[in-house]
């Protein structure tokens, strides 16, 4: 075990999930969570997966914390370093779970203290409910943790890696600048996606909003997924990690607009070239273990 | 039982799995498969879901059926149309299982006889995968097949209706242009989304491949899944319904752009606004029993 005593600053899907996992996997002995929200605070004490529980103030658990991790949306990042770090004990490890990480270090930077490391994190795992009721403990299992150490070689951002792999995940690391625009392509870019198209469908005015729920089965249903996630949060992901997104969204019309030429004139060799070639790209994720190999994600089960 | 003898031209991911559930839920005595392809015969024969199987001629078998459905990918309907209906015998009834209808219905209008009745019919079910293998009885349970009948009030349209409630689908009437329209929405324009989504991904030069994958659970996977599904009849889909497409993407590229603007100019709220009223959409889809409720489809599992 790294640390002895864990504080989640936050307690929704993701901190919740940390909570568990936790102490599922003997990653801690005490995990306290604290949570501006009255409901979360109810809820986690009535699920029972932490060992304190303190909506809005956190001081003693901070000052009793090893690793303090802030899963909060990147939005919040900032109060709640302010809030948080004056009370951390010397020696501590802070970190984060946020999407995005060079807004996130620019946001905890002016509270630093030198006596404490903060190792920026993300964990690539979740699901499109929110609250801390949707958590669990196994969400970490075979999924990527990017840590983006400020400093390299520290022995705070080895700790760190042993306790996302003690429960369960893989870990990577890479600079912050470089996930803004790996994370901008593989998630931020897909969400931003699928929210407009789930827009768009809603608003077409020659087709029911009805239609679109009794027909989503051929292909649209998956976009709603996406983007059933928490709006908050993905708001303050695409403001915090701006410039990426725009790099990415701009590919993407440029991509589709060249598509959309060829179905007006007609060019079948195009669509075609362009789409046998996303067959591989699926393969490979299914066989790095990212994604489940049953048709239709099992649906018919 | 409405049809006792059913020729399926084309022994795909829908063509063989309506034969299995037409075998599977009592809904024909004899079902023939004809299919173009060496290898799709010998699986078909193999797996040993159908009565008869033929490579390429199936002048015999049509002969016998009481109901042709045609399960080849759009751009070939016509050709389908024009080999099997001269051999077909007087009083049955055609139909396919295309997934636009206005192109289907002028492809086989050439070919018609005045003594079969052709009912153009569109399942909205499927899986990522073809071929033969990866059929099975149970993909249209719960969901839609929507009918585009030419004439009103035909007995062959409720004929065919019945069959499709027997093999456990849902069934909606509606006309080809309101089918075309709809569809582009809630699976066409999702489609060349994806495609070009996973494509813009593998071509960006500051991503590589690998991470590409290795990020995927973030979202993109989803995308691939879609993306996976066959090229070529994907292609058929998207220059057959070109008009309602290219509407429905120019629709999509409107908003993106309008985000992309609330994104440059850091206006959160436009961005919250949108974001907050696609998770009604999502809940109404799973309350309709067109999606699974299980958070991310249950891949923790």
């Amino acid at each position: 075990m790294t640390f002895n005593t864990i504080l989640i600053v936050g307690g929704g899907l993701i901190g919740s999930s940390i909570a568990r996992a936790a102490k599922a996997y003997g990653q801690a002995k005490t995990v306290y969570i604290t949570d501006n929200s009255h409901t979360a605070c109810s809820a986690i004490e009535r699920l029972g997966f932490a060992d304190g529980v303190s909506e809005g103030q956190a001081d003693y658990f901070a000052s009793q914390a090893d690793l303090v991790i802030l899963c909060v949306p990147p939005g919040r990042m900032g109060s709640a370093a302010e809030k948080i770090i004056p009370n951390m004990k010397s020696g501590a490890v802070l970190s984060d779970v946020g999407s995005i990480k060079g807004a996130v270090i620019e946001a905890v930077a002016p509270f630093m203290r030198d006596d404490i490391t903060f190792v920026p994190a993300h964990p690539i795992a979740g699901t499109e409910y929110s609250g801390p009721e949707a958590g669990f403990a196994e969400i970490f299992k075979d999924r990527w943790c990017v840590l983006t150490p400020i400093k390299k070689g520290l022995s705070e951002t080895k700790d760190l890696k042993a306790f996302w792999q003690g429960i369960g995940s893989q870990v990577s690391i890479m600079t912050p600048k470089r996930h803004d625009i790996v994370l901008a392509t593989t998630s931020h870019v897909p969400h931003l996606i699928a929210y407009t198209l789930v827009g768009t469908a809603v608003d077409m005015e020659r087709v029911t909003d009805n239609e679109v729920v009794k027909y989503s089965a051929g292909g649209f249903r998956d976009f709603t997924r996406i983007a059933a996630s928490d709006p908050v949060m993905w708001r303050d992901v695409f403001l915090a990690n701006r410039e990426a997104t725009l790099e990415v969204v701009d590919r993407f019309i440029e991509d589709l607009t060249a598509l959309k030429r060829a179905i007006r004139w007609e060019d079948g060799e195009t669509l075609l070239e362009h789409f046998a070639k996303t067959r591989d790209i699926r393969r490979r994720i299914v066989d790095a273990g990212q994604d489940s190999a049953e048709p239709n994600f099992g649906r018919h089960d």
